[in-house]
């Protein structure tokens, strides 16, 4: 079985007309966990990292996994209000309005390399926001890794024209 | 260092008058975090574990390294609506009023070993509702290990009570 025979779909969340792909029958399994792990990290195999960061919450999950995997320390990158200490916040577009996405001013020290992870790219634009709060911190991105691709949606062409290396396991048409 | 060291205290967090335990600190640094994932394993060495439940958000983060390191599976214990699949769900009590937590209705088979880990156990209720979960589902909860226990609060005393083995890597004092 690949990491994508491990993901199921489930029509119609979380809105009428979404395919939603569910990673959680993939982290369910302790071999498709170990391997998305294993398969996240393979573009950066011999590379130094020093910090996984992870997006709220799915990425949290991934993101522990492969933080301990590296024995590189992880930080979590949240939602506006949620982090207790003095943050950094950084706007992205949703489809409609804005969001913010918040990081601890001194969760990464400069020029530590850092390796974004998350669960789905579809716009890109919170993992780009997530790549813009490494950077102002002071580190440097190393890339970003996902699970799912969803092309149509444009987030790999997103991040790689912003110079990013970008690495998906798998790729599904439609969203 | 223990890990109690790598633990930061933020006063008045989320209102005035609470002192905020913020295990980022400890999982941002790669001894840390290796240090409370392998000591949060310790009464549970030599013992067969199928799953470990985590509970959302921060629970997610230790949740997926205590996975990948025990090669288990992860299964995520989120609140209402955020769970795409079939769930079960489980009131428990908040200070005011009640709230829901949800699993997956097929994330745990009969007879699969599961233990509970979250960052810190306070009333325990979470906790709780998360093992009842684990045990609808027919599995087996093994246990439940934490980070951080404030014992004032009394969720050690009710999670053994009602028959559980609880872990914790440190306490403090006040809330």
């Amino acid at each position: 079985m690949s990491v994508k025979d491990y993901i199921r779909t489930i029509p119609d969340f979380p809105a009428p007309g979404i395919m939603f792909r569910d990673v959680t029958t993939l982290f369910g399994d302790p071999r498709g966990f170990r391997m998305a792990v294993d398969q996240l990290l393979l573009p950066w195999a011999g590379v130094r990292i020093d910090k996984v960061a992870g997006l709220e919450a799915r990425g949290f999950i991934l993101g522990g996994a492969v933080a301990h995997q590296l024995s590189a320390g992880f930080v979590p990158m949240r939602k506006k209000g949620k982090l207790p200490g003095r943050t950094v916040e950084q706007a992205y577009k949703l489809e409609y309005g804005t969001a913010v996405l918040e990081a601890h001013d001194d969760a990464i020290r400069p020029g530590e390399k850092v390796l974004l992870v998350d669960d789905l790219l579809a716009t890109g634009g919170t993992a780009e926001a997530g790549l813009k709060l490494i950077e102002r911190l002071g580190g440097v991105a190393v890339g970003c890794a996902f699970v799912i691709d969803l092309p149509e949606l444009g987030g790999r062409r997103l991040l790689e024209t912003a110079g990013h290396q970008v690495h998906a396991l798998c790729a599904f048409e439609g969203h």
